[in-house]
């Protein structure tokens, strides 16, 4: 009978964070990957990022009930001078989800027309392009990362993949665990009706426990109390298991081997910890593999099951547990809502400058995607019509820690995907996410402390130089970090068939041309570039229908919607178009003074540096990573 | 092309609440039963309470590893003269686990034992009887309930459940839903390449939720806009599953057939709800079961998953989303814990007096039980030595609604969990949690407000009554029912091998006595009866040994550990003891004065008085309930 001594006794957090480092090191979180039917992925996570194969939407749609029109045979309606439109001719009626031929334009909701006869209505408003329409690839365009590595699939998400032909996804193989009890008196439960005789029944703790985070699971026979008995199971479980939990032995009585044969065929990292219930707890490696030997008594077995065993398979996933709490957060837009209905508004939340920001996504109903985005939900309750910007509210979020959110805004581009998607790499935990407002959007989003970065490629005729001058209207205090030089230039079909060779063929009658919305840095350039070259804005056939991504623009063209469209070489390449390059342009970062100093940003830098980050861009063509990483400013 | 009409459009609460009477009143929600192996219960309800087959553990042992010895060798002892025991007469060795036999009565934990030689130890303080023992029936007796109908079963449930001999479970069935996606232009996924056709996905979205409720689904083939094969596959699947989801067709657009088919064929609860997204949703009822209209929109079904769906689907599994939360409460005792460790206290939260009060549970790492039990954990951080009676702390809980969370202190009895089940009956989210403190202790808990009732049986001689004088030197508002008539009186083993007559037999020599702890009603009660026929305590063997529960002392004699204790009839029934009857008394609730107001109370009178109620008394036996529910004061 000798007195339990604890070697290697540690506190809970030292002793895990060595353990996980010590792991680290020995290979175990190595991803493993394995490709699965979609269908089948719920709760798993992917390994790798994932793109849409089509486009979803994947056709122009109505995104209401009612007539889709010409927009140009509404103009001029009004209440006291109606105008009547023709069914073939000016109109077909259509449902929600109804393609929309091209020789329409727009929707108009039936509640707002009146149905004359079989083949006419009467319309009371003008109707904008656009109006009512579900675009092509408003969730996703074909190439696009939907989601990055590391992504827990939920319910949502499977419709998404779905809709975008991803019908296999890489996904974390499972782990496959162990469960090796031990002990001479420990004998089945059917069997433990003698003094003495403990019923074997931790182990059915442990594997519905494993059960419940993912973790597939065997267990093995009672291993007796003896030395090379236990030696032989664990030798062999490290062969064909990911992870070794023993049980009991793991006390420090008379007959624990389990320690000393732990000892001597690999590395003990904690004998023992700080808490209570829990203390005999031995974390090991064996073979490369984590053996953990768990205590007998049952409390003790649930609270290092808790505190210790999830956290291990946490990384091992690369996720984090889910929760879902109340938060108080601020509006970073004005928002209307209906007064009738009770309104549930999907958005992401980032803290910045000591407050939390919640931003929303777009709140259409058919918006897949702005499920798959979404960390945070704030409910508005019925009569209230608007939350104001910068208005307190209470959201209800489950994104993880909020420390490590990022969000990024203004102009977008491929790479903040890729970024978002390495960045992974350095702490699973980070999620970028990131919405298009425009390059010039992002920085009023930045100067009133809304987002941590965001992305600007403004061009200023006047002092010939990007961003800066656009910035410093708003802040003196930021900093600027280049993450690209991009080519921009027209995108037309492969072959070019409308044989475009410059801006100047964009008035061309047989040319109908797709525009970027206002102050995005691609529009600011174009329409720089139109006015140096003289050409009148008011002849390019479509100037006014505006998408708001190079993405959008790219898909418009390669649907043929549009025959041009002005844009990124990224772009066009992964949409496989034809591109006529004009001007090389600067892409930059600008970021939140007290983001810079957080290690995120560090981390965002090496990754902007990295060799891996050149080498995704080089898989994408049409970027100059000269100074990606620079700090310009600040 | 007609304008959308949503009849019987209502908001989101009122309309499910209606839907949910509706349901109830159509029968759908009543228990369906299955028995599986406990093994795979994971996640599943439990149908029926779960009894105890055996006494977990099912043998005395030690709790610490050290030596086994008769507590009177150990009187004596001290630093300055301590004693010398000898091996295999005055104690053996044991590992924490080892079976204590009958000749020793105490365990010491062997870091307090300096080993002389091969046979001899020496020790330096006297040790009390049960000192460092796990007794039998610790965490729970043969033929006790572990737990109520309607409890979800975690991970640490299953092992309790198995120690205990319950080796398979009656299980509420699993609901078995079916999904029928309709639209002509609803396709495949993989041949959704055309405009105009909408991949089918939204069934994959409702499977993986359904899946995460733990509901089985099926999905049938898209069901083209004819009303007949709606009506058909809708009345079919009414045959075979106990819920039914139509997608699309819920909108009113002009090809919205559902409607029609669903109002034909059975009852329309709502149609379209102020909820945005999520509005065009429909809840009916068809041939008894429930179908549910989805929105064909993706963001508008995911609303109408989480707030129509999951709630219909929780109270027909009689449960209730498991959300950890932090709350802050104040401890009901002084805690202390250790300075070198960090300490998990597991325990229940009760709302009393406008506080929460967090009463911990039993916290010796072996009970197994207090997992079970536990809605909440308090983390004392290492270096904290006490928490204070009353003092505020921060607790993670995950016990459901905590003003359905009933507290119940004092005298246990078995009608107690018989009252918790049947409560679920009344309300399946109410939580009666019990623990044994004795009567007088359950008195000074109400009146510290630390608990919503106390079971008392405390006999005043001098006054001739039960309860009240005891609880007047306490509290002088408060409120008092009668639970049950009960007899008293000696439990022998079967047969009476050592024939017992009466009180006088307890002094004799060859009988074992085990006795209750102070405080409790039974002790009050036999000292009483003892003085009153002159019997010197003193002379009675084991009367010093106490045990906190009826249910402990019926064990320990049941197990010839001891040959006789004082307890109530229907201990003795349930462990197959026999029984000297001595004296009827009577069994008292005591309410908290606020308790007393809400509508849990009048819950608990209703079912106090309930014929169901009787009968479970009736099959224990030894009751007597002609005055059960009747308001005594207050």
């Amino acid at each position: 009978m000798k007195r339990k001594i604890y070697l290697k006794r540690m506190d809970l957090y030292d002793g895990l964070k060595e353990y996980l480092e010590k792991l680290g090191k020995s290979g175990f979180f190595e991803d493993e990957i394995e490709r699965i039917h979609t269908i089948e992925a719920l709760g798993r996570i992917t390994g790798l990022p994932v793109y849409a194969n089509r486009n979803v939407p994947h056709y122009t749609s109505a995104a209401m009930d009612g007539i889709a029109l010409k927009s140009s045979s509404s103009f001029g309606a009004s209440e006291s001078s109606p105008k009547i439109l023709e069914e073939g001719k000016d109109f077909i009626f259509v449902n929600t989800g109804d393609p929309i031929p091209k020789d329409y334009d727009s929707v108009l909701m039936i509640e707002k027309v009146r149905i004359i006869d079989d083949d006419r209505v009467m319309i009371f408003e003008p109707v904008f392009p656009t109006n009512d329409l579900r675009p092509i690839g408003e969730d996703v365009t074909a190439g696009e990362m939907i989601v990055t590595r590391y992504h827990k699939i939920e319910h949502y998400d499977i419709p998404l993949f779905l809709a975008a032909g991803v019908f296999e996804l890489d996904v974390l193989k499972k782990i496959r665990a162990v469960v090796i009890p031990t002990g001479d008196e420990i004998v089945d439960p059917r069997e433990a009706r003698l003094s003495g005789r403990i019923p074997e029944t931790n182990s059915s703790m442990v594997r519905a426990f494993l059960k419940e985070m993912n973790v597939e699971s065997d267990v093995t026979k009672v291993v007796p109390d003896i030395p090379e008995e236990i030696e032989r199971s664990i030798n062999s479980a490290t062969k064909k298991y990911d992870i070794i939990f023993t049980i009991a032995g793991s006390s420090a009585g008379s007959k624990d081997f389990t320690y000393r044969v732990l000892e001597k065929n690999g590395e003990i990292v904690v004998h023992g910890m700080n808490i209570k219930p829990g203390k005999p707890v031995i974390l090991a490696i064996v073979n490369g593999k984590p053996v953990i030997g768990l205590p007998g008594f049952p409390v003790s077995l649930d609270v290092v099951l808790q505190k210790v065993v999830k956290p291990v398979i946490l990384r091992k996933y690369k996720t984090y547990e889910k929760i879902t709490e109340k938060k108080i957060a601020i509006s970073s837009i004005r928002m209307r809502s209906s007064i009738s209905e009770e309104e549930y508004i999907r958005g992401v939340l980032a803290n910045v400058e000591n407050r939390t920001v919640f931003s929303p996504l777009k709140r259409g109903a058919a918006n897949l995607i702005s499920l798959t985005r979404h960390d945070s939900v704030l409910t508005v309750e019925k009569g209230k019509v608007v939350v104001d910007e910068g208005e307190e509210i209470e959201v209800e979020y489950s994104g993880g820690d909020l420390e490590k959110k990022i969000l990024v805004v203004g102009s977008h581009d491929l790479l903040i995907d890729v970024l978002a998607d390495l960045l992974k790499l350095q702490d699973h935990e980070i999620v970028l996410s990131s919405s298009s407002v425009g390059s010039m959007g992002g920085i009023i989003a930045i100067s009133k402390g809304f987002a941590h970065m965001a992305g600007t490629h403004l061009f200023d005729p006047d002092r010939g130089e990007y961003n800066i001058s656009y910035i410093e209207k708003f802040m003196k205090d930021y900093v600027l970090v280049n993450m690209s030089y991009r080519i921009q230039g027209l995108m037309v079909r492969k072959g070019n068939p409308k044989k475009i060779k410059g801006l100047s063929d964009l008035t061309r009658d047989d040319i109908n041309f797709v525009n970027r919305q206002k102050a995005s840095g691609t529009r600011v350039l174009l329409d720089y570039l139109l006015d140096k070259e003289n050409i009148d804005k008011s002849k390019i056939n479509g100037y006014d229908v505006e998408e708001i991504s190079h993405m959008n623009v790219a898909v418009k063209v390669k649907e043929g919607l549009a025959d041009v469209g002005m844009g990124i070489e990224s772009a066009a390449r992964v949409m496989d178009l034809d591109f006529i390059p004009i001007v090389k342009e600067r892409y930059d970062l600008l970021i939140n003074k007290n983001f810079a100093k957080t290690p995120m940003f560090e981390k965002i830098l090496e990754v902007l540096k990295s060799e891996e980050f050149k080498r995704e861009a080089k898989k994408i063509g049409g970027y100059d990573l000269s100074d990606s990483g620079k700090v310009i400013r600040g």
